[in-house]
């Protein structure tokens, strides 16, 4: 199992009116978190798109249990589960004060600059299989 | 069946450097037409709210099958398929030239000022009764 | 004289815990209105994108009068009074019932795509110039 | 003269389809940035909000001078240089590897919560005058 820990402060931008984080803004903070778990091991996702390789979002799934507002410090947990091969799923758990707030997933195809699927890229492959042995 | 239809057409700064429109952006679209399905049914979100009802979201689910850019038309169906109780569910699918590019579901629940979790309010029950008949 | 005229709803997620839409909301919304400016005249920024064009901001100024809110209708009224050189500037005036909420304007050079400056492109040039006549 | 220096950065999510960060992204970096000069002299924002202040922004001016992109750190400088009244101006230099990328001020009204303007409350007049002597 791969993990990463990313802390979140709630921005003034990100809360609506019902004066808690609006739920649309957790998804950029999922994206720092699993950017902080490859940055970790050594994978810039800068430089992975900078060599033609992407990984777009397929599909993404979130409970959110409690709300979070302005200036709350969020912890994000990331956990890589099972190797990836034609694509991968990071789960998530969202917590402030020791408290569960949300909880999730994300699950990332491979792509290459003309938008074709391809199999998990070396780098990430063997960084990750490490952690998996 | 309750349905809707909305247009959005995707704003530049919902780009991301990818080229395509990022995935977070999609949540407020989602926003939208389901601002929509009510308010052809005479509901307004904006007055709900102000009665002291709020929908938060509480769970969310996309899959994202094709991408969309800066100046695509999507056209965003809605569905709500069972009458709502304690919670609602909406379910979405999100065409671009006549293919699907996404679809998914958000959960709402009924709350009302001080956060307490409460029935399904009588104007959305009603409103919405006639049309499961 | 350029103008043209477009309409935004505020969305829910582009309001804060203050009630309003959030001040960082506009800059898109002026981004809808001048692509509209454009468009009206046959010309897409998508495709002068395309074409290696790229107009990005170089100076946004924006005054803010009166809060707009979720659900608002905010018609934006935009003018191109000077025509473009090296840089083009787009004034803005903001009206929610006939009442100014906002003004501002914002200032655009033309780019190719290894980022140089260069002079207005020739199918802006002309399509404007004609209205300046 | 009251300076503060804050570093961001930039998310996947503010970046655009011209492969930068998105102009309206910096507002909610600057938002940040004040907060941080606020609370580094024991002042929470969150807290004046609660106590029934706000410091919604009137007027808004950017020069952005050079891009920014994904996974770049931007430090801004902001520095407020008088004495607040009716109002308060937070001048802010955004920096890139030592380089000015951007620059360009905020200016904020107080109210109360029926929307009123008011001076400068005490705890924000007494806490800056400290630095301005």
């Amino acid at each position: 199992m791969i993990t990463s820990s990313t802390d979140i402060e709630v921005r003034y931008a990100e809360t609506d009116m019902m004066g808690i984080a609006h739920h649309a803004s957790y998804l950029p903070w999922l994206e720092i978190a699993r950017g902080n778990l490859l940055k970790e091991r050594g994978i810039s996702y800068a430089k992975l798109e900078e060599s033609g390789i992407m990984l777009p979002v397929v599909e993404i799934k979130m409970n959110y249990r409690r709300p979070a507002t302005y200036d709350d410090i969020v912890t994000i947990n990331s956990v890589i589960k099972e190797r990836p091969f034609a694509k991968i799923q990071i789960d998530y758990e969202l917590q402030k004060e020791d408290q569960i707030i949300a909880d999730g997933y994300s699950v990332h195809a491979f792509i290459n600059q003309s938008g074709q699927p391809i199999k998990a890229p070396r780098i990430i492959k063997e960084t990750l299989a490490k952690e998996f042995d």
